[in-house]
């Protein structure tokens, strides 16, 4: 039986940007509190959340004073310290969801891609590369061009290196971090992107309808819901996603990202233990978001309804311009006065260059074909102005 | 020009109860900040807003202290003062929505519905009664059974007595608060009973669906949207509520309730200068909240969209018992497995009889009737146990 007493349960969660943030909104209407974890001071999550512990994300007595006010804690960055919160679940017996084992899984694209490998799961042929000439074999082996890639520390595209024959593999070798640090991917000659975001409960799975994302210099730009994608390319999709839920140890929501090949088989690109932008357009476009499953997820409540309400548009509201500086969007009437859009704006102090500021979402309206709904979400999110 | 800028605009709100707490829940995707004002510490409100002032609602000083972490001042609580409201608006520059003004004309039902009955918008008849001798003479005027009235200080049904020829019309009149406070209205025979969730914006007015409510005890139990009358009621009730918004001062929600009486003709029962407990079921089935539109509106950002995304159903969540205890429900896997139904549970410490502490709402799975979708919001509300 699920009881709820206020105050709620308190979910203690690692990482305080957007994705805190719309965790500690999707949190409130539950009568669940959010105590978020970062270094920076008043960051995104800090508003609608309870309170913010401000530490660093490897500081294990401050990780230790969130699990003392913690029901469970989890995680919303893929920079939480595995080892810290392994340690304190054991020492505190507050449970961590997903398992923080599973950061380790993630960290390491390589061991990820073994791990999916060795399970079943469709993955691009890749092998480990320790010198120039490991990298010239897999060129042999995998076909050139590859995609020369970082086992650890990439993000949205930093990381990844395409090389050929003619590439200085030496060069290329130290720009993804050297040796040990890298794999060879063979180059994926995707039809499209997509990606299906997954919910592991206490003994149920469940998965959100396929979404087809729009990548440029390697992120994210726009996805649409449903993917354009054939029906069969679509079940492949949520097939080969509950395989890989049943390999993920611990409860919550999993991004995960999938190229569909030209022949329609689809194979796993990578995988967020934790909400993922891909799936921002729950909040509007599906019963119960990818958000309040995380938090349903996590505390072992029953998962929600994750079907779609209709089909829906999100665009990112990316920095522009080349510099640092204060955060100021202008003409928002484009998106506040469009019927059938949201505005999400991420509270971030400051933009760079490509940062994730908020972003737009568009429902459908009536019978509009997703070619026009996605190039909807567009025009309203580059209608708005960077002043 | 709309331009946010983070940190982006602060809304202080008087009052922290669940209007603040759902407002805060609303702002936060829109980048603004909430701070709320109410003397209970860890209000329902306290959680999703940044933060909390904890301090009577009529502490000049507070408020000013409010107002200087600014860009607007709203209330969502009828308790707010007027006069301290008004003359720190005069003070600060600070404005306030709807106009502190608005709550004069509210507070007194009598000048209330002597203010609407002027603009020429339908109310069923009243009059003012000082003594005894007066409420004799109403109900030989009105007719009897009549109702007595206090003119300030009811809520939910407090303050409200049925009166006839029979009754000691000295201990009635006792009974709401003695003569100076009292009003005699017909009493209506009403067919249903209906609300209209208007939005006075910069310039602009808008109007979301027509509900229909279920009282009981003059407790609000149910909403059903869109109400189960005839279109020309719909029609009419709607142009109700938009003279009533050309009469109102200052820009925000404002909850309209409506009589539709046998004829088909409707009159206004009572407005509330804020979001109200009859709109709750925007948040799933309007496509914007009324409590995202209130924050526009106070704001004076462009309205959003009130058309309904599809037929809804809300139930509240009232205290039971006849003590006040700890706030604790069990069984709430009845409404979290419910595929189309949602849980809103506003973090109040204590529960008490008939104490308003969360609702359920459900949105319409394809054809279902509103007798039906009526009714299984009923039962997953009854499904709840308040341990």
């Amino acid at each position: 039986m699920t009881t709820l007493s206020t105050p709620g349960p308190t979910l203690g969660v690692v990482g305080g940007g957007q994705l805190g943030r719309m965790l500690a909104e999707a949190a409130s209407p539950l009568g669940v509190d959010v105590v978020v974890l970062d270094p920076t001071p008043d960051c995104p999550a800090s508003t609608p959340a309870r309170d913010q512990v401000v530490a660093e994300f490897d500081d294990v007595d401050a990780i230790r004073d969130l699990a003392d006010r913690s029901d469970t804690l989890t995680f919303e960055i893929e920079l939480a310290d595995q080892d810290a919160l392994e340690r304190i679940e054991r020492d505190t017996g507050v449970p961590c969801h997903p398992k923080p084992a599973t950061l380790d899984l993630i960290h390491d694209k390589l061991v990820q891609k073994r791990a999916l490998d060795d399970a079943g799961i469709p993955v691009p042929p890749f092998r480990e590369v320790e010198s120039p000439a490991d990298v010239a074999d897999a060129l042999d082996d995998l076909g050139s061009p590859a995609m020369l890639k970082a086992r650890t520390g990439g993000y949205d595209g930093r990381g990844n290196v395409p090389v050929d024959e003619d590439t200085d593999h030496a060069a290329a070798l130290a720009e993804v971090g050297g040796e040990g640090n890298a794999m060879v991917e063979s180059f994926v000659d995707y039809e499209r992107e997509l990606s299906v975001i997954g919910v592991k409960g206490d003994g149920e799975l469940a998965a959100f309808p396929v979404g087809e994302n729009v990548h440029r210099e390697e992120i994210l730009r726009e996805t649409v819901v449903p993917a354009r994608a054939d029906t069969f390319v679509l079940e492949e999709s949520r097939e080969v996603a509950f395989d890989v839920l049943d390999r993920m140890d611990g409860r919550g929501v999993y991004g995960i990202e999938l190229f569909e090949h030209e022949d329609g088989s689809v194979s796993v690109n990578e995988i967020a233990p934790r909400p993922h932008n891909s799936g921002h357009w729950t909040i509007e476009g599906a019963h119960v978001s990818q958000f309040e499953q995380h938090v349903r997820a996590v505390l072992g409540w029953p998962l929600g309804n994750t079907e779609l309400r209709c089909p829906t548009a999100m665009a990112n509201l990316l920095g522009d311009g080349d510099t640092t500086r204060d955060a100021e969007i202008g003409l928002l009437e484009t998106v506040l006065d469009a019927p059938d859009a949201h505005l999400h704006w991420y509270g971030k102090r400051d933009t760079r260059p490509l940062r994730k500021m908020g972003h737009v979402t568009c429902i459908r309206t009536e019978d509009e074909p997703r070619e026009e709904l996605l190039e909807r979400a567009r025009t309203l999110r580059d209608g708005i102005d960077f002043a």
